[in-house]
C-alpha cells in the first residue's frame, strides 16, 4: 500500500488506470474496490459528499422498496443488501470508522384503514414476489413499538430491511480508499476529455447527465432531522415506514439521539426547502409517532437524487465511449446499491466481462429501439430495466458499441490490467 | 458630537454617567436619547442584539395585543405605538436606515367557527375599552387579501397595529446611539457593582433577574421564517393574526420577500426548536394562508422573552438600589414598547421625576405586602400591575426605598445632571 501510495502523487493523476468522477458513496466504493486490488485510481470532485447522500437517510430496504413493475431493480436491491453485512464489517475494519450499521429491522404501518388498505396491496405484492414482509397484529406491533400512536391501525413488519448512517459511511469510504492508494482530486471535471486514465468510471450522480448525455434528472428530496430531546436515545428502535392520512413518511433512528424524518419525491431541481414539505412530513411524523413533537428539529435539508426513466441505476459501459463505465442513476437506493455497485463496476474494471447482473442496468437500454432516446425526458415512460435492456444486443448499432466492452477488456491483464 | 466621541473613550468607561446594561432595542434606544441629550453613555453586552429582539416579528399592535385583564399594558402599548411614526423617522434620520416600518395594518380573522367565536369575544373587549377594532365581512376580508384561504370563516381590521422589521431596527439603533456619542463595550457585566458610572440602566432582558434579583423570567418563543419562492414580494401585505383550530398564529410579511411566522409562548428556558411547534406553527399558517405551502423555510429559531408576573414591563427605579433604573421586563412587547421605554427612562435620568406613565411599571411593586416576593415566580398569579403599583407608596418599607428616586433626583440639575 506503500509503494502504492508513493506510484501515485498528484504528479501521476493523468496517468491513473481509473479515474473516477464523483466522491459520493457510490464513486468512493468504486475507487476502493479498484485500489483495493492494485490499480492506481484517482476520484474527482470538488465538493466530496456533497451530493444525494449527504442527505439520505441510510436504509438499506429492499424489502420495503419493491414496488410494483420494478423486478429488475428489487433483484439488484436485495443482491446488494445481502452483501451489506460482510460490506459494513470489511469498511470497518478498513477505515477504522463504525457505520451505525443496524439491523432491528423496518416496521411497516397504516395510520387509517384507507392508509393501511393501500399498504396492504403493496405487502402482498412483496410477499408474492418472495421477499420477507410479516404481517403483525396490532398487538404484536405495539410490542415490537410501544410509542406508536394508538390510532395506528395496522402493520407489518421487515426484518431484513436494515440500515446504515451515510454521513459516517461517507468519511469511512474516503478514508478506506485513501488508505488503499486512491488519490482525492479536489478539482471539478467539465468534459471526461480531460481525465486521461485508461478507465474512467462516472459515479457523478446528477451531474452525470451532462458529462455523458446519459438521462438521468434531479428528483429533489427534502429531508428533516430531528434530535431526542436531551440527548437521549430515540424512544424507537425500527426503522418506521408509514402511511399517514396518504402521506407517505419514514422515521430512522440513530443510536447518538437522531431521527432522519423523509421523504419528498418532486420533480424539481432545486435544492430549497418548503414550507409545505416541511408541514407534510412533520404531520405525518407525528401522527405516526407522537413523541416526535417533544424531539427539537434540528436540520431540514433537501438534496437531488440522481433519476432514470426507468427507476433504476445506469451501470456499465457508456455506448460509444470505450473506456467510459456509468455508475450512476442510483435514484433512491444509493446507500443501499453501493456495496454490489461497487463490486461489478471493480470486477468490469479488472477483468472487461460484466457481470450477468448487470445485464438490466446497461446504459445502452436506453439508446436501443424499444427505448428510444426520448424516453429519457418522459420521466413516466414504463420503460422496464428489463425490456430495454434485452433489446440491446439485438439492436446492434444506434452509438450502442459492443467495441466498448472489448476495448475494456482488451486492455485489461491480470498482471497489468492497463498497460 | 465629535467632541462627545472625544470625551467617551474606552478609557473613560468607569466615569459615565450611565451605565446602560444590556445592548437590545431598550439598552440602545435608551443609550440614544441619554446620549442624545449631551450625558456620557457606556452600553455593555458581550453580544449586542443576540437576545429576543433577534427573532422578534416587529408588531406594533397594541390593538390586537390588548388581552383582558391588562388595561395598564394596553395603555403603554397604545402611547409607544403612537410614538412609533416619529420615533422611527427620527431614527432613519439619525441612522441612515430604513426600518422596514409599515402602516398598511393588521387583519384578524378566524379559520373556523369555533375560532371566530373566541376572537369575537377579544375584539369586543378591545372595542369596550375604545380601541379601534372593525369588523369586516367575508367579502371585504378577501378585497383586502385575496390569498386568505377560502375556509377563513371572517375577521376584522386593526387599522392602526403597524409593523417594523427588528433585523433593521437594531443596526439601526446602534448606529444612532454610537453617532450620538454613546459607546459600546462588548464584555459581559457579572454584577452591577462592576459599573461606576452616575446611574446604570439595566436593559438586560432576562438578564436582569440575575443582576437586580427582580421577578423576571425566560418565557420561550418559537419562530419561523419563510420566503416567497424565486424572490417574490409575499403576496399580501398586512400582518395577518389568526386563530387557525385553535392555534394563535401571525403572519408577518416583509417587502424583501420574508414572512415571519410565530409564536410559540412557552415556560422554558431553552432555545431549541421543537418538531411540535415548527408543525403547528405550519399548520396554522398554511390553513390560514395556503400559498405559504411554496414559500421555503429559511430559519427556525427560538427566543427568550423577559417575562413578569404581570405581564408588563418593569421600569423605573430599584427598590433600595440608588442610582439603578430597570428597563427590563418587556415580554411580547419589547419592539412596540422600545420609544416610550427610551423617552421615558431618559427623562428619568435627566430629569429625576418618574413619569406618571411610570407608575404602573415601578419595579417596587413586586416588593410591597399586595404582591410578597413569592409572587415572582409564580407566573400565574394574577397579580395586575395597578394592584400592585397601588399598593406600594403606601406600603413604604420592605427594602422600598423612594430614597432611590430622590437620590437620582438629587445628583440631576438642568446645567450638569450628574456632576
Amino acid at each position: 500500500m506503500s509503494a502504492r501510495s508513493t506510484s501515485t502523487q498528484a504528479g501521476d493523476v493523468a496517468r491513473a488506470d481509473v479515474a473516477v468522477v464523483g466522491a459520493g458513496p457510490i464513486g468512493l466504493a468504486v475507487a476502493w474496490r479498484c485500489a483495493a486490488r492494485g490499480l492506481r485510481v484517482t476520484v474527482h470532485d470538488p465538493a466530496p459528499g456533497s451530493g444525494a447522500s449527504a442527505v439520505a437517510a441510510g436504509m438499506l430496504a429492499p424489502v420495503s422498496e419493491a414496488y410494483f413493475g420494478e423486478r429488475e431493480l428489487t433483484g439488484l436491491l436485495v443482491e446488494s443488501a445481502a452483501r451489506w453485512p460482510a460490506f459494513a464489517a470489511e469498511l470497518t475494519e478498513a477505515s477504522g470508522v463504525e457505520l451505525g450499521y443496524r439491523t432491528e429491522g423496518t416496521l411497516l404501518v397504516g395510520l387509517t384503514a384507507d392508509d393501511l388498505a393501500e399498504a396492504r396491496r403493496l405487502w402482498a405484492y412483496q410477499q408474492e414476489i418472495g421477499l420477507p414482509v410479516t404481517p403483525l397484529r396490532p398487538s404484536e406491533l405495539r410490542d415490537r413499538e410501544p410509542a406508536l400512536a394508538p390510532r395506528v391501525r395496522g402493520g407489518a413488519f421487515a426484518a431484513t430491511d436494515h440500515q446504515v448512517d451515510p454521513r459516517l459511511l461517507l468519511p469511512a469510504l474516503r478514508i478506506a480508499a485513501e488508505r488503499a492508494g486512491a488519490v482525492l482530486v479536489p478539482g471539478p471535471v467539465r468534459t471526461l476529455a480531460d481525465l486521461d486514465a485508461a478507465v474512467t468510471v462516472v459515479a457523478a450522480g446528477c451531474g452525470a447527465a451532462a458529462l455523458t448525455g446519459l438521462p438521468v434528472r434531479p428528483v429533489k428530496g427534502q429531508v428533516l432531522r430531528l434530535r431526542a430531546p436531551g440527548g437521549a436515545t430515540p424512544g424507537f428502535r425500527h426503522v418506521i415506514r408509514g402511511y399517514a392520512d396518504g402521506e407517505s413518511v419514514y422515521l430512522v433512528p440513530r443510536s447518538g439521539g437522531e431521527v432522519v424524518v423523509g421523504a419528498t419525491v418532486e420533480e424539481r431541481r432545486d435544492t430549497d426547502v418548503s414550507a409545505g414539505a416541511v408541514l407534510r412530513l412533520l404531520r405525518a411524523a407525528v401522527d405516526v409517532l407522537p413523541e416526535l413533537a417533544e424531539y427539537d428539529l434540528v436540520e431540514t435539508a433537501a438534496g437531488l437524487r440522481p433519476g432514470t426513466p426507468d427507476n433504476a441505476p445506469i451501470l456499465g459501459p457508456l455506448p460509444g465511449r470505450p473506456g467510459v463505465l456509468a455508475a450512476t442513476g442510483h435514484h433512491r437506493h444509493g446507500i443501499v446499491l453501493t456495496p454490489v455497485t461497487a463490486d461489478l463496476i471493480a470486477d468490469l474494471v479488472t477483468t472487461g466481462r460484466p457481470d450477468p447482473l448487470l445485464a438490466p442496468f446497461r446504459p445502452d437500454r436506453f439508446t436501443g429501439p424499444a427505448a428510444p432516446d426520448s424516453a429519457g425526458s418522459d420521466p413516466t415512460a414504463p420503460a422496464t430495466g428489463a425490456a430495454a435492456a434485452d433489446a440491446v444486443p439485438a439492436a446492434g448499432g444506434a452509438g450502442v458499441s459492443a467495441a466498448g466492452d472489448d476495448d475494456v477488456a482488451a486492455r485489461t491483464s491480470e498482471e497489468d490490467p492497463w498497460n
